[in-house]
This record gives structure tokens, sequence and C-alpha cells, in this order.
């Protein structure tokens, strides 16, 4: 069940209305290793980190099974940063600060004992990027999930659209699903997506939950309501992370096991934002996720009669 | 099984991105009563209409098991009227005209048939006419469900705190349970609201769905993803209407009987947003809501394994 993850592993200054961060370890593919090994033990990252980033995180991740062979290190170059500053509403952040540093010239290599992974994650990173990845690859993977955002729909649309073509799933937010596909209903910017090239769209609506989109099937899971999000960077990562971690755990990519990743993914996330960066997960456990999917459960369970 | 439903009969005229309604019946009342008579067939209207309230209208209702008794005809005085228009998001919209008419000196009397009603549904109105129906009611109803809007938060709080003490249920829509509680968080404002009085809340959070809270329970039911919101006009009004309707037809104010009534009543909204005012409500019958209950059902099941 060996899985491949690709992204961003970095350092992020962090503000929120209830405090500052400092500098601390972020990344598109940290989130994503982090919440994918507690349902898989064989993850193969693929990224780029500088001088700067720490030993302990790394050996952090590989003590969870993650393969740092496909991670570059840049001896002369400091890691990617990236600062920002939530509003209120915790749902719409400012940029203060981007740092591209051992990204602007990241070239990912497929490592030769990454081939024949079976399932590919790529992380939010650039298109060009993540079609790289996917062209390397000498076998197809079962599944390949694409994770992107608005900036990429500015600044490279012709990237992501060819890459597009090439994946399974594609994760955005809601507003990000309208953009790309110039439509305002959800159900209608579905269609439009699916024409692309991926046939499973999860649009992740932050504290609204997500929806998973197949032919003419949906499948909407909640969030969990809480009394605080402390910080939600990374939570889409996490999310993803738990959606593809269970995807390769169980082998299984039909559309009734893909609910349940997307449950998985919810429940992560859910975790992910109760504290600065990636802290909760590196402290939960598989008794602290069941419980939590199973607030899941009840959440939305009911019982009705139809013929009354 | 008994229902008092207090509330506005109108007329409302509506501008949506896809069209105008030109004048049409519209108000809390009208939308209750087409809701809640498709589950119970003894629903005691009270309202206010003037001269130039159509006849058919009332017959349409009548029809259904609504009693008219204690709807007040003023004859020398026009109906209340107003006029809205939706922005591209359909979430908002802007007052274009408020005519209050025969809503200026509206003091509801309960008749002496409706006494001993076993359910009350307090539908949008000015709070201390809410609260002159509860007063006026010689025994209390088995549960009493009050709708209310930001409007009287802004005008007429006293009045409002006043009557929330009377009440079991209050349903507003998230930005309403934020501003009433003082709290971002809805399930901090769910714990300041259930001191205000409701020991049962609703939170209407129209395309992202509802929350029912009570003690430390919450039960989320998601909205159908719809191609099109036509006119979300008397939405709020309809979910209350399935609401109360699945209450009172059951006699089962137990929060899980209340998570079916949410479903039903998020149901009913989701067939009133596909046409101008209550059009949509004309036209349903038992099988079509069936069949839509069926797709939320749907919408949210998943069958996880906890063992993996």
């Amino acid at each position: 069940m060996s899985l491949i993850v690709v992204g961003t592993m970095a350092f992020d200054a962090i503000e929120t209305p209830f405090g500052k961060s400092g500098q601390i370890v972020g990344g598109s593919a940290t989130y994503l290793a982090w919440s994918a090994s507690n349902f898989v033990h064989e993850v193969n990252q693929m990224s780029v980190i500088g001088y700067d980033f720490p030993k302990e995180e790394l050996d952090a991740l590989i003590a969870r099974g993650v393969d740092m062979e496909g991670v570059q290190v840049k001896k002369d170059e400091k890691s990617f940063f990236w600062a920002g500053k939530y509003h209120l509403d915790m749902n719409t952040r400012d940029t203060l600060d981007t740092q591209l540093n051992v990204l602007a010239n990241f070239d990912p290599v497929v490592p030769a004992s990454y081939q024949d992974s079976e399932f590919l994650m790529l992380g939010n990173l650039m298109p060009k990027l993540q079609l790289s990845v996917i062209r390397q690859l000498k076998n197809r993977p079962k599944l390949i999930v694409l994770d992107t955002m608005n900036f990429w729909m500015d600044t490279a649309m012709a990237d992501l659209e060819e890459v597009l073509k090439e994946v399974d799933v594609l994760m955005v937010n809601d507003s990000e699903a309208r953009q790309l596909s110039g439509q305002f209903s959800l159900v209608k910017a579905a269609k439009e997506i699916r024409k692309m090239g991926p046939k499973f769209l999860v649009i992740k609506k932050g504290e609204h939950g997500a929806l998973l989109f197949h032919d003419e099937k949906v499948f909407f899971a909640p969030a969990l309501p809480l009394e605080d999000v402390f910080d939600p960077t990374g939570a889409g990562d996490t999310f993803a992370g738990g959606f593809i971690g269970h995807i390769a755990a169980t082998k299984d990519i039909s559309f009734e096991n893909m609910k349940n990743a997307v449950i998985k993914g919810s429940a992560l996330a859910s975790f992910c934002v109760e504290k600065f960066g990636a802290t909760r997960m590196r402290e939960i456990s598989h008794a602290d996720i069941n419980d939590r999917v199973q607030q899941f459960v009840d959440l939305v369970n009911f019982d009705i009669n139809l013929t009354n």
C-alpha cells in the first residue's frame, strides 16, 4: 500500500486572533505525511528543503514510516517560508510574506525505489511540478489525487489544465471550484470540472464540511462544530492526507469507500485546527481518531420513517 | 395534533439574478401554513391581512385544513408589503421597500377555538406580538418554537429577550446566532443562547445546512446541493413549517425526533427555493417529499469501519 506524497516542506509564521506561532514547520507535504501516516506506513515523500530545515522534524516523520529519499536537500539555500495572518472569521487570510528560496528552482525527481507506488497524492504545488511527477512514473498509480489553490488558477492556469487531464480526484475549496469552473452553483461547477479530467471532485468548505462528487452522485460530510478554530493552517492538506491515507490503506477506490476517506480526512482536519501548525498531529492516537470519527457518525445520524 | 401558526401574510416583490416576481403572495405565516399542512391537518392560522389579499390564496390554504378564524381582515387597509433584491450569492439581499400597512397596529387575538392547541409556531414577527400570543394561551403548548431575525435584535432586543424566556426552540440563521450571543463560534453561541431560555436551538445556514443544538448534543442536517437556487424567499419559514409540522404530526418532542423534523424542514425548504414565492409548495406531493427526504438520507449516508 505504498503512497507517494508530493508537496512543500517549509516554515510558516502564522498570526491568528489567538496569537502568533513564531516560525514553525509547515508545508503541504508535511501535513500530508503526518496525516496519511496514521493509516499507511509506507509514505514516499517528495519535497525540497534547505539547510535550515530541522533534522528532528524529518526524524519524527521517518519514525512514522515516511521515506525521505525523495526529499531534496539544498545545502546552500533556505527552506520555503510563508507568513500569513487570519481574519476573525478564520476563513480568510492575508499573506504577509512569501520567500520561495529552495522552491524557486525545485525539480522533483522520482527515486527508482518510488516507482510502482500504488497511490499518488499531489499536494498543493506548482502545477508543472505536479505534472512532472506524473510523467516520471513508469506505471500509472491506481489513483492520482491533486490538491491545488486559486493562486495557480491566477498564475499558471494552462499548466493546471494540463495536469488536471491526468488526475482522478481534484480537491479544491468552494471559491476555487467556482473560479475554476466559472459556475456559482457547486453542482454545475462539479459538472464543468469533470469535463477537465477528474472523475471525482472533493470540494472543501471549511467549517461547512466537504462535498464529494462523482457522476451524478454526491456525498456530503459535515465539519465538526468546534468551540474554537485555533489555526486553520494545513487543515486542507491534513484533510487530503487523511483521504489518501485511508484509500491507500484500504486499496479501495470505489465511491462508497471515498465517502469514508472524506470522513477520515475531515476527522484529521478537525484535530489539525485545534493548535498551531502540526502540533496536534503529533499528539493524537488511533483511539483519538476513532473517537472523532464516531462523533461524525453521531453528528449526521438520523433514523427517519418515510411513511408518516 | 392541533398547531397554532403565527406570522405575516403579505405581498412580496422579489428580484433575483433570474428575474422579477412581480407582486406575489408571501409572508412568514403563509409559508409556514403551506409547509406544515403537508404533515398536520389542523393548522390554526393567526395573522392580519388587508382588503387586497386574494381570497383564492386563503381558499387554497383552507382546502389544506388551515383554519382562518385567527386571521384578522382590515377592510380599509392594505396588506403588508415587502420588496427585496437578492445578490448573486442568493444569500444576501437588499430591502427595496417595506410598507407595514395592516401590520402597523396588529394586535393578535387568540380565538377561543384555538385554546388547547398542542403546538405553537411563532413565525417571524414583532417579538412583543409573539409574546402576546403566548400570554393569551390558558394552557402552555407542548412545544413553543420561535423564529426571528436580526431586524428585531437591532430594534426590539428587550422584547425579544422577554419572549425568548418563554420558548422551547429558537430558530435563527448563523449570523443572527452570532449577533444574539456575541460569540463567533456557533458552539459557544448555542451555549449563550441556551441561557436566554430556549432549550433547543436550530441554526439555519442556508446552502450550508442546519444545526440542532440541545444540552451537549448537536445534530447536523445538510442542505441538498442544488443546480440553482431560484428564489430563497420563504425558505426559512418553509423550513420552520416542515419542522413544526413533523413535530405536531408525531407529537414527539424528543431530540431524536427533532432531528427528523430538521430533515423534513430541510426537504421542504429545498423545494421552496426552486421557484418564485410559494409556487413549488402548491405543486409537491407526499411522494415528492419522501423522495427528497430519501435524497437527504443518501447524501450523508456512509458506512465506516472503525477498526482499520
